[in-house]
């Protein structure tokens, strides 16, 4: 997608802090971090959000969070623990239509979530 | 797991609100709702967080992200939007240690997600 700003992340025409890269997934940090550690984790095939997943794309979609818990390791955040957010629609709040998944830590997380 | 209260709730020992199931999932709605729509998502095999899942398990974990989505058609809450939140560990305050991914939708959902 030209005017997908992930797409332009991905494509390495806007710079980001990106923690992790294979060939289907890029992981980098949220510019508006919620907590100490806030990574964004996103496939690299353009896809909107959960609502435009097919169900052949389930183990993509489940390799990324096993990515996140990868993720968490490295960031040091793993014994202390984790949430996983993804964001599908207008009450979630989802501002870009690329499918990303937050990983937060680093602080207690309050309940509910949002 | 002899102990484990989603595994009781799978073997029907526990009476739940279930929303779905199949021979891998099971869904039923979250006894202390944090929105209109608030259902929990768990894989019938007992694994207790995502810290424990293998990537083999990946293919499971994608599916149950997949049934949210379906699920959220099935609540109404398809078009006004949704969020998935999956807790690791002490900080995310995971409460049960039966992985199981939180769909909560029906309302404005804040940001931080906790």
């Amino acid at each position: 997608m030209n005017d997908c700003i992930f797409c332009k992340i991905i494509k390495k025409e806007i710079p980001a802090s990106v923690v992790y890269e294979d060939e289907e997934i890029l992981a980098f940090d949220d510019i508006r971090p919620q907590a100490p550690v806030h990574t964004l984790i996103i496939p690299k095939i353009h896809l909107a959000s959960l609502k435009e997943a097919s169900p052949e794309q389930a183990a993509l979609l489940g390799k990324i969070l096993i990515q996140a818990r990868e993720i968490a390791r490295l960031k040091g955040i793993d014994a202390t623990g984790y949430r996983v957010v993804l964001n599908t629609g207008p009450d979630s709040g989802q501002e870009v239509l690329h499918i990303h998944f937050h990983l937060l830590g680093g602080r207690r997380l309050g309940w509910p979530p949002g």
